[in-house]
């Protein structure tokens, strides 16, 4: 019994549930063949599993003769996590299960101008109700996810001189509401985790997705060989201070002349549409606008389109997306605003590039952030070696 | 002796090789630690290694008492591979170890526009006289890396429509030199692999990385979370032909206008010296003027850089790569292009994504290429599933 000397390492257990994942029922048997382990390694790693709820039973599978062998799978009610989309002046909570499906969601304005704070005490007592209206326990939940509407450190959860967050600046994110809640919380900006809900959500198959948010600013997410890429300091996807080849000298806030969002973002097309005389003080008025059928705002929303496309053309040539999804509150107001920039992005990139592009909006709208939230923060608890601290 | 009714899969050897890849000697025990695995297991699996040589003997480890254990590490002298990188007019090969240590190498005058059959025949003949240089069996060659001036589809290694390789359209490259070598063929454009090949040689612990290669034309490799992003067609990092923000509208041969490569790569900055009177007919006589101390060379070689900064701005907000490297032949002009580029990147990037940003030459040269086209073959054959093959 050779194998009696080799104690198990906790190790092992979290890199096994990796194979349960994919939902499959599977036995003890196909365990031992798929990992080369020994029956009773695999007989007490199923037992860890089993005794942490996160796999459950699955029936019996057919047999070639004798008892039938018991089957085992993923469990994803087994926990929840928390997931939080902060704006500006909205809020939206949702408890998800472990493959973010949504068991309670809520909205509400908030001032994210109060500061850290207030803030995250908030979200931590929506969350508490949440749970309470999911009828889970505050101990099922696991880990909490966030994103925010600016810059933000991944490695540390910290915002990084947040253009519209005053008194954000490198606030401790997780800290504040780990004290609160006891699990581990991770921090991303808002447009990459709309890019991970969306992709999660409608595109699962799709390995190189570009999601384009056009908004009060415009940013970008990128999906690469199927996993969001965040540079080196998490700032990449940032084109809203990109140059618009062939674009205008307005001043931007940032400093610079000329760059997409002082011509293409929401604000840019209202200022546009007032000039001309029409009511259009933010995004949501430009929508209203271009639904109601006006020409005018129908004009500047493919304009601001064109001017997009440009910049996103630049983009598919550096990174050959075979899908472009365009969300945030402008791209509601519908074909105008893809058809602006489907125009530009064929004509200025190489056929190779285009010829298997798809330029959409986006399937989630609203909820993209929420499930992007909680597909962070479940996913974070899912990897190997999370479960081996889980089951340990 | 329950773990005998288990056959060990041969799955199970290649990904215990993963953890001896990094070149620490091991023992039976810390094998069976880190794996959790039965030692009549791990027992026939080093075996199986030290029988394929991929692993060797690496000494005695010190003991608490009793026989000092034996331990194993990687011995990327094992076998070889065929390196291969073309231009158009030259190419360059190299038999390299499985760590990328150059055991032959060889450089020599070609005509890409000959085609795939008498160009792949010659790679084929003169790989083979390196082998024997090297004073390797051909049998201990297990793949070969390629690198082409064009477009190539990774997944099938074939180039689609190139530009400058009249015939090579869709030709079967891996499976011409398959036929001769006998072991499998990988291939990727020319600047992926010179990304990759400066990556893995002097930027190892660098996960964001742009490489440009700035030449008769312009383009890019990305390594992003540390392996190149060839995007959904490989296309990615094709940034020759994005327009230039505030640029001309100078006709390219793509059929657009104002396109990077008609304004700055190396016949650009040629023709626009010879408009001024100076005998400048391609790339090596601009870096030969400049070198020499041309004041109008030097001016227009950081032109030349300052609409590529343009360009890699934008790529600066998209991706906020740590680390910039610029080859290629027309970055031999030295610190003119570079000056160029590091004005323009540093004043049109945001603070955030150029305050950790370098920007430098390339340290492995003329060299990347085929450094990176023996990365690319070795990491092929090195994966759990390759070495599951080799030693069944």
């Amino acid at each position: 019994m050779d194998e009696l000397k080799v104690a198990p390492r906790p190790t092992g257990v979290g890199e096994m549930f990796q194979l349960l994942r994919d939902g499959q029922p599977r036995t003890r048997s196909d365990l031992a063949s798929l990992t080369g382990q020994a029956r009773s390694t695999i007989a007490a790693r199923v037992d860890a599993l089993l005794g942490s709820g996160l796999v459950s039973p699955a029936g019996e599978a057919t047999s070639t003769g004798g008892r039938p062998p018991a089957t085992f799978a993923f469990n994803p009610a087994a926990r929840v996590v928390l997931a939080v989309d902060l704006g500006a002046t909205h809020s939206r909570l949702a408890v998800t299960d472990l493959a973010g499906t949504v068991l309670a969601e809520q909205g509400e304005q908030i001032a994210i101008a109060d500061g850290p704070r207030p803030v995250l005490d908030r979200v931590a007592d929506l969350g508490l109700e949440l749970l309470a209206q999911a009828r889970r326990d505050p101990r099922d939940l696991v880990s909490v996810g966030v994103g925010l509407p600016g810059p933000v450190e991944h490695s540390t959860g910290r915002p990084i001189n947040p253009p519209i967050m005053p008194g954000w600046d490198d606030a401790d994110v997780p800290g504040l509401l780990t004290y609160r809640l006891g699990v581990p919380v991770l921090v991303d900006n808002d447009v990459n985790i709309m890019a991970v809900g969306e992709h999660a959500a409608a595109w699962r198959s799709v390995d190189h997705l570009l999601f384009v948010k056009v908004a009060t600013g415009i940013g970008a997410g990128i999906i690469s060989d199927g996993a969001i890429r965040r540079g080196a300091q998490g700032a990449a996807g940032d084109l809203g201070h990109v140059a618009v080849p062939g674009g205008s000298d307005l001043p931007c806030r940032c400093g610079n002349t000329g760059c997409l969002e002082a011509v293409a973002a929401g604000p840019a097309i209202a200022a546009a549409l007032s000039a001309r005389g029409l009511a259009a003080h933010d995004s949501a008025d430009v929508v209203a606008l271009v639904r109601s059928g006006d020409p005018a705002a129908g004009r500047e929303v493919r304009d601001a389109g064109r001017h997009i496309g440009e910049v996103l053309a630049a983009c598919v040539s550096m990174l050959n997306p075979s899908t472009i999804v365009v969300g945030g509150i402008v791209a509601e107001a519908g074909e105008q605003l893809l058809a602006g920039i489907r125009e530009v992005v064929y004509r200025r990139s190489l056929p190779l590039a285009t010829q298997h592009l798809r330029i959409v909006t986006s399937r989630t709208g609203a909820r993209a952030g929420v499930l992007g939230a909680a597909t962070m923060a479940a996913e974070h608890v899912l990897s190997a070696a999370a479960v081996d601290a889980l089951v340990s």
